[in-house]
């Protein structure tokens, strides 16, 4: 398949690496920043270009990595270079693809690999859910199909579940890594490392395998040990925030 | 080192198999639960008992591996069937050590791997930091030259930072662990398995070796992407107690 990849940030450098690597022809790729253009694109032996003008009308798929509020801007105007008729997908986990509909293109979807990608992290696409969905079964069929090739991890999602994951992984993701912030800072205080804690936060992850989080659950909260408890707001009064998160997830595991 | 291993729980189990494997002497294993002493006991090559007025004399350390409850009233015990001059050490995360002083015993300390532990799941110790204390410096380092045939993660935590270690855990571990189960409580309502989140989940951990929570902090909250935010407020008013969640961690990643 032959791909312009518009957008080179952590999730257009991964998706442009991972998809040459599995075999499709990336002919371009764009990015307003000249050398993260010419970077990825030589990595990929790809052409680069810093004008949506100069985009290539000879691709079977605009996927566009860029950031959530630049989609509309940028599919407007793939339209009004007259590429409105050519399948587009962003890679967003917030965004709906109506937001296509609404920029005059006949042809969209979405291709949303669901990871947080960094720079310099390698990126395990074998590991990666990719959620796809388009306005056509034959685009569907496309996008899946291609997704299949970088991942054996693949779901069809609509707009209103994707945009009930994205709320999801914001408990899972950006939550979560708030509470290790938490002990942290805990710890630190105390002149403790929170790798200390690595171990146990790997632990608590890798036990997922065997059961759901409510039946994994362990700790003073879920055996009613309120004796602990008791003794942890104590320590807490000196951090009236942390008091507050301990309080209401405390609550929320006794009456799960 | 010859040694008289009390509980026989995850915990004791665990560390029972290690301390052998580690090329220690366990002499003996107590359960109250006989079959559990005796499953332990020979894969392990020591005796079995149920009685506490059965513990051998013969030993250089008594390590207590029971629930948090059960150490005051077992430590008494030891020390009243006349092991009062024999070194005891207890594995818990939350109880100080002064509960051996109480207990009319002179040589004790904390011999504490910071792991949840299950019976079904193999325990890696080249990744378990072990805490290690005592009321003496002959029998920390005594202490301490054990854990290292364990583990090479081994740290001296005084009593007050290993009370502080247990919030902590609690927060990283337990709390962590709630978010995972709102995540999927929102997914299966929306026909969706939290399996789709479990690569972002490891990813989130994995980042940790990077860099601080705080410095790999992404999403809505972080950025200050308040339209994000909203939306997935709305959506939270079916579910009144995340939202609360949602917004106590939000004000903290903003915060923070």
């Amino acid at each position: 398949m032959r791909i312009v990849l518009i957008g080179a940030g952590n999730v257009g450098h991964h998706l442009g690496l991972k998809l040459h690597g599995a075999g499709q022809e990336v002919v371009q790729v764009f990015s307003r920043k000249r050398l993260r253009a010419k970077d990825l694109a030589k990595k990929i032996s790809a052409k680069a270009t810093t004008s949506l003008h100069q985009i290539s009308e000879e691709a079977d798929l605009y996927l566009l990595a860029v950031n959530d509020d630049g989609i509309a801007e940028v599919s407007q105007k793939l339209v009004e270079v007259g590429l409105s008729e050519k399948l587009m997908a962003h890679t967003s986990g917030a965004t709906p693809m109506t937001v296509f509909e609404s920029a005059g293109a006949k042809r969209f979807g979405v291709f949303y690999p669901l990871q947080t990608f960094s720079k310099n992290r390698q990126a395990d696409f074998s590991k990666i859910p990719i959620c796809v969905e388009a306005n056509s079964e034959a685009d569907y069929f496309l996008l899946k199909n291609l997704a299949e090739k970088l991942s054996p991890n693949v779901h069809r999602i609509s707009d209103e579940q994707r945009s009930v994951l994205h709320v999801a992984a914001v408990f899972a993701n950006n939550f979560s890594n708030h509470l290790y912030h938490i002990a942290g800072d805990i710890l630190a205080k105390n002149d403790m490392p929170l790798d200390l804690l690595i171990p146990l936060i790997r632990e608590t992850v890798a036990k997922l395998d065997d059961g759901s989080p409510a039946e994994m659950q362990t700790g003073p909260a879920r055996r009613g040990d309120e004796a602990t408890i008791q003794r942890h707001l104590n320590f807490l009064k000196k951090h009236p925030d942390y008091a507050k998160v301990y309080k209401i997830l405390t609550d929320g595991i006794k009456s799960s």
